[in-house]
């Protein structure tokens, strides 16, 4: 090692994890047919239905979040039923690549990357077909930051035998979302976002007018079946061998989270996020999303600067790690998550490493002034 | 607390994990997309093809095991395709209930828990139907402790177009089995058995035969895709966040496997297992596998003793973790592990727990005579 190098994680997942919740996974394991597991198990259930803003049970998948993503499919709908999905990015394409898999009828809203989907079209998208089953859409698109208007989209969805079914894994406790108030039938969260866990477990919730549907599903499913998921906790436990360490993992967090509180936590993303924009806008940098989000801010690279080398300077020189851009926009932009265990710090280093990295590209700019732009903002972080 | 109490984990999984991987866990969270944790990844998939047996590429799954048993099923097979399954307990009925799922015609040969299933009999039933595609059998069954003779079945497979899939997941590393030595086409593996790691991930890795078969597969699959895995392989990295935790900890795990020495591991697993049957023998009590295996040892609860009521002494009372039998045999049998990060004392330990539970609950025997029948043997353990 030639100098002192101290690593920042600054990306939209996995986000940092908090010191207390990292010594938990070093406690000796405990087996998952104990009262011992079963109590942590449904305490976990019980804080993540707090975040979900839901009364339904909330499941805990062994899996990455795209796991979810399929069960949410698998479980409600049948071959060749009509959908129709929000597609804003790589996330919002990963609803239609999974519904096309299972040779269900997908129509897609295709949007440029960024771009809003205002409730209005969809009401006008869904008076051209009356056939549709499922609407697919995300709370935070994690390839753009930008984020949508899933409350209203709710509320279009609410009177119709239309499931909303909606990835929450890059939003949900970054901004408000809540799966009952707003009408969500399937809600997705992932554990290595907001919820500050090791990225290995994915949540799901199904709404009442959701359970209905898995019913009738007949789509081809076993370890991501929801209804054994159900009658397993039934029983406080999981149908198979859970990921205990990161269960107990979790546990600790959600203290961490439900310490702070809910409506506190948004705030805090909220600021942190209007913080790093104010810096980004103080370089005359443009935003990918025309709606962006507390969970993570996309940024264009200027042109005359090279967005892989930006990248490397930032991780390899700085030992700062934000986000590139993901296929097909390789190298285009940039990104900065605010979301989960960030502190207003986290987001000076992010601006500060961006402008000295810049700066030595040859970027012209005032150098400190997006740090002062963010400090101002930041002061409202209490 | 009244008392001090030490708590022993001796079930066939979750497995204890070493101090040194339990603490690789309380390091700071590293980013999947760096070469960083790609060197992880490629250095883990290279220690589990070392315990597999093979040159195939081993995938890492972030799932339970019976995730990477669905994988296995939906990567090689198509709706209607004939099967064979050989059922001889709780793990091998999960193959049956996988594949009916998939609408796959399934054969089944259904044991009695504990029976073996020598080759021979494999031989016949094969002579009976041409149309098999699959044979799915069971390294070590852990729901009875045991174990088939895999190689056979696999040098009767070997020059025919039926793919042999075995469910390797709790004997692997405590028992040989080479995959490719022995004409295995898919082999499954699970991170909290012999791996030494909590639950949470679970491993998979395909013959060239088997390859040919994923091409023609038409099952809907894709979170457990294959061949995404394969191309996000080449790029050393996983198609989706994978538990990142979990992988630097089988790293550590490996490390000690490594040192150890495969050949040395399976000799321990084997000198814990037959000191543990020694001490049960001496028991008088009967063992539930005719061919038991180096895993776990499966006990029948002798008549006129309560089995759900010495399972509660053993954990409650001395803090011995064993684990029960499961539906449809709850209460019959008991099952002591003697797999992964297993001590001789920790068999002891078990020993004698068991000695003090049965004394206290009436049955008759020589106290102190099983643990020396176990001494006798764990004598050979270098």
């Amino acid at each position: 090692m030639m100098t002192i190098k101290k690593k920042y994680l600054v990306s939209p997942g996995p986000t940092p994890v908090p010191e207390s919740v990292l010594a938990e996974a070093a406690r000796p394991l405990i087996h998952h047919r104990t009262p011992e597991f079963s109590d942590a198990l449904m305490e976990v259930m019980r804080g993540l239905q707090y975040v979900f803003g839901t009364k339904n049970n909330v499941f805990l998948l062994t899996s990455s979040g795209t796991g979810a993503m399929e069960a949410a499919v698998v479980n409600t709908l049948c071959a060749r039923d009509e959908v129709l999905v929000i597609n804003g990015g790589k996330f919002g394409n990963r609803w239609t690549e999974i519904c096309r898999e299972y040779h269900i009828t997908t129509h897609e809203v295709t949007l440029q990357w960024g771009q809003d989907y205002p409730k209005e079209k969809l009401r006008q998208e869904l008076s051209l077909n009356s056939n549709i089953k499922a609407v697919f859409s995300t709370l935070s698109e994690t390839s753009t930051g930008a984020v949508y208007d899933i409350k209203g989209y709710g509320e279009l969805l609410k009177q119709k035998e239309i499931l909303h079914i909606v990835d929450g894994i890059s939003g949900l406790g970054a901004m408000p979302c809540q799966m009952d108030d707003w009408n969500i039938d399937v809600l997705i969260g992932g554990s290595q976002k907001v919820f500050m866990v090791p990225p290995g477990l994915s949540y799901i919730a199904f709404s009442p007018k959701a359970w209905t549907f898995t019913q009738k599903s007949s789509l081809p499913k076993y370890y991501f079946n929801a209804q054994k998921a159900q009658q397993s906790l039934g029983k406080k436990t999981t149908p198979y061998s859970p990921a205990i360490s990161l269960i107990l993992q979790q546990r600790k967090a959600l203290e961490v989270i439900r310490e702070i509180g809910l409506e506190k936590l948004i705030k805090h993303h909220s600021v942190l996020g209007r913080a790093c924009r104010a810096g980004v806008k103080e370089l005359s940098l443009k935003l990918i999303a025309e709606n962006p989000g507390n969970a993570l801010t996309a940024v264009q690279v200027p042109s005359g600067i090279n967005g892989l080398k930006l990248l490397d300077i930032m991780h390899h020189k700085h030992n700062v790690y934000i986000a590139g851009s993901q296929a097909p926009h390789k190298g285009e932009f940039f990104r900065i998550s605010h979301l989960g265990y960030m502190s207003r710090f986290d987001m000076i280093i992010a601006l500060s490493a961006l402008e000295m990295s810049l700066s030595e590209m040859g970027y012209e700019f005032e150098l400190g002034e997006p740090i002062k732009a963010a400090e101002k903002i930041l002061k409202e972080d209490l």
